[in-house]
């Protein structure tokens, strides 16, 4: 009554519906959990808190709880990867890590292979340099970095593939919430960045993942 | 001097530098094109208005000017298709037209196939839904809407490739000349949108190869 | 003395002053509820937290709250429908559910028909069709929605009747506390659009009223 | 090609699509206006410059220009109220009659009777209250007012009917192009306004116009 | 050594140094106000919380704390009238009583004459008109309004002295903190109104001090 | 027609009302100039740009342009002072004198004696503390500055009249057109500041008009 | 793994890597903090709230925590002044103070000498003036303010040294958050004023430190 | 009497006063340079319009006219290098050489050594890079870009000397007008980094001055 599932997500997207857990009861995302779990393999639920989640753990005792990410999960079958390619995640600072976890586990749970680069901000640029192989191997690119978010602008000038920047709510002052690296983003100079919300990690996977079954 | 032209651009990301047109005089862009000619069969200025374009073409007569788009290109071998896949453009309105124009011209000239869908903005659902197979038959989108910018949200949740939002300028009042379509599109519900900035359209055609060549 | 009753309110405008709870004390609240209820036989305090509510329940043994509309009421005759034709209101997601029912509570205890159609958002657009015959045959339609708030354009597409799009905060980054909705609703490219505030489901229910009583 | 006729819209919401005029050449409007008055007894164009209503007059002889308004419309019939009761359009100030002719045009071309109370901004309210009776006698208001924009929540505090409040951006500093008027709307103290986007008269007519066929 | 306390204020501007509490320790403002008592008779804090208030409550024991004003004074010699005139200190609404007290708080111990009018918000004009000979027999007035804020230019067209217009913070979604009366006010069609900062009573009362003074 | 005159305003606020020229046309100023001049000495028109001023200037011989306060006036008895006190006009730089001659030409209309201080921003302080003993014996100041517009909380710190701030759109970049100094002035840590719109010189000499009256 | 230290910082930029400490869990930074106490003589942690620095203390017995710094040092040698020059730091209010200090802190804990000038802000500009020699004897100065941010220009047009303006947080209503601070020192008139982000003392005290250095 | 000849400049900061030239009229500015030139040297007007310059240019035959920079200059001796060190200036774009040159322009008027780096923004690292050592010989740096101005940041990253940054208006829509550049520099997670205004080149020239003065 107060939710109607999409029960045809899968067949026409490809993926099932995933829960967005804000604003929910945990017996609202119990309830609507039970109901995907019907047709879906993977129930998916998003930006859960540790109390939340522990209340969920006990109605659902197969449910998992990704900590970093805030990611709570019902896997039917064991998790493999499903599609061809690897998803690089990059990281510019530790403190970006819970925006980069929710995309690392998004797409594993979805079915992809992930690759994690973590820490390799502008700052100290031979960093970044020093895994550049690796990162040209890769076959789609989410780049996570809060503060300047500089990090999606000089990765897409070393690449060939898409790069997805997200920016993050890491930083204080004029950060404005993400709003500066969001900005940063958008106006890049390098082509083949696409952008998504600030913090959207969630969002990041799942266009890395229609990307990759194009 | 006042231009480092980049020459490995084409090796390192797969298409060459091509050339932003404002804030360059005619003499500048002149030059950057006959220097890029050198190396590349198809070079590209964007955002040239026709004042300027007149200039240019006098100067070099092979120039073509695509003028909806805004475009100068000068093409030393015929263009054709070179990567597999079809790039759908839709446009919300008729005053979009010249961003949709600005990315279905770049992704001509890069030699993908496009497809152009005109004027099915979500205010009658129904010129959306009719060209429903046609749109799901695409290997990514490219949507370009202004005003409200809530077309590439309901297109993603009717297909299961990438989805480009391009939000516009085109509006009056708190459109925010683009602000609006942007912040839509970053919001969206549905999964699978990428974003870019405020009526670039040719960014989005960039990023749309990108994926293609993945 | 730190309040003056509007006791015209109901002559002026049809409807009784409704008391907007908060920034005051339960102290404050009582007293304006009891010189309200001396003149009128519904009255309304919105914006009304849990705590609040039991110690003004404590006072006013007769008082109601609705938890999720977060109004408390006062009523002394029985609730009955007053006034012809029927308010629909539709909510994009389970989130939007506090601000639709506050909507749904005013326009209820106001004395009017009310029809509610939940989590019909545009990221699944068979939802929202599939109400469609119900939709039409309303006589005005509240539409609650956050994050890129789209469903008010869409709907008003469908429909000849007025549309009030009720923006809410659900949502994260981007969406600016509602900000983002409320821009999408205001550049509506479909006619017969209104807007109200943020989280504003009190005002749309009024607003709606008026429009019935016309 | 370039646009796409909603010839549904009439039979769906009441009144023919109306041809937003900005970003479209002369060629593209003229060819809309013919598509759209082999259906349609009357065709209109809204924010039509003096220099296109010269160029589109001269294509189009029947087409006539409502030059404060910048409506160009196309009357197969004579011009007759359709509708009953009356929308009452007031202004705050003169800078802001293009805006509330924008609105009265549009109404009286919908076929609704109008009433002009045009100069009544709350800075000298006895100019408000001495059309108080007149007022009070409308079925539905428009108010449309810049600067501060306060006379919508002052005006909604007066009567029992829909208050359409449409801020303009007359005005200089900090009205920000009509944000200041918007911002005061949305927050209206008083019950019962609508707001519409900055300048837009035309859909505050549309919207009075779909109150009063409710 | 962490403050400079300006021992000249009292002659260069005729009131002693106001302490602003936020971002001082307890102890900090304890030791102010030690220093600034030895010259002057009357020591003021403003924008204390009530925790705050109780720890310098103890150690300075003659310290009265005015609650709903927020504000802390040490008074060496009884309060009293001392300059000519009246400051008529108006509020919209109930939850702006907090900036109304600071204000008229403030002005009492400045030794001015205060008359108070709560709750005479614009959308129900007949409370404010109902003290109209009240209000223009005033000085100076201090008009305190949250939410749209339109109450300074009212009343401002209706009387002959200064008004001072006091933002306040009451509000919700698009009211931004007090942005939008703050908009408001300084966009005021009436002439004759000053603005201070948002919920800055004190500065308010100062203003009108200085006015009265002049 | 298109206007109501207010011609209670000279006995309610001591003014009569001034013309606000910006979206009138001039066949509307004159019209409602020849209107006031029935019963008002003195009649001002604001923002009267150079043309706008030759043709009125043709229309009505008597109406004097004093050109950079861009103020138009119709003087039917000799300009003379009238009230007691002068108003000192200071302003921050250069570039800020159309907006201090606005207020500067405005109150001498109104029959205020003047005193013009030009140039004394305070990146030289000396120039300011120069005149230190003149700033100091006016009755109350009106203090003109944009870019940073520091200029009035210096000065109030400094005198013990009250203190009128005027924010200038003068300066680029993240002066935004007047809001820095806006921004500054608004939260000036000096007392007995009172600010008024950007380049609002007119409403500074009104108020200041105001004070000096009461 | 989530953290890729940056050796060559020290070698680079002559300062070793700061460790910023939001978004961090205790784990972490005590990681981070001795993986860099290898290599480096001084490791410092910046924003370091006092749960967390009470958690790390007990960690890492001779970790340092200067409270109103919000800094913790691990220092092996002890501190010493390595270079030439003096940081004179100033303060506009005692509200500023940690920020203040976490300039001095930094600045003292790289090897600089610092000379601290609380509490000068404009509204008393004898307690800046009488500071004046002073002042000038520096080879660089930070200048910290909140609310209107108006010192760094006046210090700036005093002196002929580099200024570093840093904007704090400390405010209300229009300072959003250090934004009006912030416009204020971009915009000064007065030349030689480099500014840094909100609240930033950490940074300008290592730009002051690259300064000195140079 | 429009102007305060600011003649202390000189001798307190180093300096003379430079004059900014937009909203004065040539004749103001022909006065000030007349009146500087009496006791300087060297006399600059910024922000000069080719037109100004002209009639400037027939006035004070004198005169210099740097186009690109916007800079008219007297010049009564010959230009020399009167300080030792370097300033590095580094352009991200082609669209960036009027900032950049009204940088090197400025700076070598005041008797600075420049070295100008052209068109090595981020998009193709290898630019920037291949001037390594280049750069890192500076004493100061001036890194001009716009768009996503990330450019300061790598370098700051790559140097050991203060880098000024200095955002410029070169872009589009979220651009907004040099905002994004701005927000990216004051963010950056380099140290050492000093922010200007927006397309401040004047600015950033005379902080490096005070730099290397230092
Ligand atoms: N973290 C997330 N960020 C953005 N969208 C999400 C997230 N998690 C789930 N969603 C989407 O939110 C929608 C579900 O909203 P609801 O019906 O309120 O559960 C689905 O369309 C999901 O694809
Ligand atoms: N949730 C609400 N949102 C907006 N306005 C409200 C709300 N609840 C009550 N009001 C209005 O707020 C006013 C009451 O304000 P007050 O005098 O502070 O109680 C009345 O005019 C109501 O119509
Ligand atoms: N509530 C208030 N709002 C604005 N300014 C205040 C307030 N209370 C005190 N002040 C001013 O703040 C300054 C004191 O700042 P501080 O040195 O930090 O105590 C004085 O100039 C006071 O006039
Ligand atoms: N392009 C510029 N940007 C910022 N400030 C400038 C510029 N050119 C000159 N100035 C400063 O502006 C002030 C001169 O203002 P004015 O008195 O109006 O000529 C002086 O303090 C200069 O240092
Ligand atoms: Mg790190
Ligand atoms: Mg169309
Ligand atoms: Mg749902
Ligand atoms: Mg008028
Ligand atoms: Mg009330
Ligand atoms: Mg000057
Ligand atoms: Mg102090
Ligand atoms: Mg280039």
């Amino acid at each position: 009554d107060f939710a109607k599932v999409d029960h045809q997500r899968q067949l026409r997207t490809g993926f099932p519906e995933v829960v967005w857990g804000p604003g929910k009861t945990p017996e609202q995302i119990e309830q609507i959990v039970q109901a995907l779990a019907v047709h879906n393999p993977v129930v998916m639920v998003t930006r859960v808190e540790p109390a939340v989640a522990d209340i969920l753990g006990e109605r659902i005792p197969l449910l998992h709880y990704y900590a970093q990410a805030k990611i709570c999960a019902l896997l039917q079958t064991p998790l493999q990867v499903k599609h061809p390619g690897t998803i690089g995640i990059l990281s510019a600072g530790t403190a970006d890590l819970p925006v980069a976890e929710e995309a690392a586990t998004t797409a594993s749970l979805c079915g992809f292979k992930v690759e994690k680069i973590w820490d390799v901000g502008v700052a100290g640029l031979h960093r970044l340099l020093s895994h550049r192989a690796l990162i040209q191997s890769m076959d789609v690119l989410i780049v996570v970095a809060g503060m300047e978010g500089a990090l999606p602008s000089v990765v897409a000038g070393l690449v060939d593939c898409p790069v997805i920047g997200v920016p993050t709510s890491v930083g204080y002052g004029t950060s404005f919430g993400g709003v500066a690296p969001l900005l940063t983003m958008l106006n890049s100079c390098a082509v083949g960045v696409a952008v998504v919300n600030i913090d959207n990690g969630f969002g990041a996977a799942m266009l890395a993942g229609q990307i990759l079954r194009t």
